[in-house]
């Protein structure tokens, strides 16, 4: 080994060692993607519930209605689809994936999330508005585009 | 009875038919409020660890850290404690609860609670100005209101 080399590779062996770290948290195993993943959709279908009761009601509450909205929209606009890396297509979580296979690898899944993201900003700006009208209109948008995904690559109960 | 009190009954019957599904979907069963408590605080974990992990690579992910600290902004806003409901102290989600009796009880955990929706919407706040020693200070506050009711709400493993 030449001399000029050994600054280089003390340097290359710190990276190594304090890179180290960091890289295992940037990588949760499957099976901790979909325990995440799936309650990622609990909570989108928590929130859901909440701003559907709330339209059914007599009396609507624009409060309620708007953080559940703003739920939605931060999960929508999350990056839920790290959820769904490479290794996590039969990972169980909870429960066994309900997510079918061709999810991993149809390239319309990208344009689906946008619509998913796109309406889900919408229904929460719309809430912030107060306007019931408007806002069931908003929720059925986006109520569409979870349908979308659901009906093409959602396990069947 | 007398005729003058059938037009209240049948408005009143009317308000009691109408507002029975309404009643149903506003109250759903324990299980499902500790199903989607337990996938909540899933959530909040799968973005503290993002944000963790961001902080501790070598280049500092400022939309992901941003995108993550909206989730827990808006979930720390978005009535958790909804999912505290009376009834769900010993009901099962995916699992056991991990809550202790006392959270249910406690009048301190109020306080508790408006620290952490203080501290998360705190760092969203600084997540968007994108300077990483300021979002690492947030974040360890945020940490610390996480903390403070897990040492004293959370079954310990």
């Amino acid at each position: 080994m030449k001399p000029s080399r050994l600054p280089m590779l003390l340097a290359a062996l710190l990276v190594a060692i304090t890179a180290a770290p960091s890289i295992a948290q940037q990588s949760p195993k499957p099976e901790q993607l979909v325990k995440w993943r799936q309650s990622a959709y609990q909570v989108l279908a928590w929130n859901n519930a909440r701003i559907k009761s709330s339209l059914e009601e007599a009396s609507y509450n624009r409060d309620e209605v708007q953080r559940a909205a703003n739920v939605i929209a931060a999960l929508a606009n999350g990056n839920l689809g790290s959820l769904f890396a490479p290794g996590t297509e039969k990972a169980k979580g909870w429960r066994e994936t309900a997510a079918r296979p061709e999810l991993f690898t149809e390239p319309r899944v990208a344009q689906l999330a946008a619509d998913f993201s796109r309406e889900a900003t919408g229904l929460a700006q719309t809430a912030a508005s107060g306007d019931p009208a408007a806002v069931r209109e908003s929720f059925n948008k986006l109520g569409r585009t979870c349908k979308a995904c659901h009906d093409a690559y959602r396990v069947k109960d």
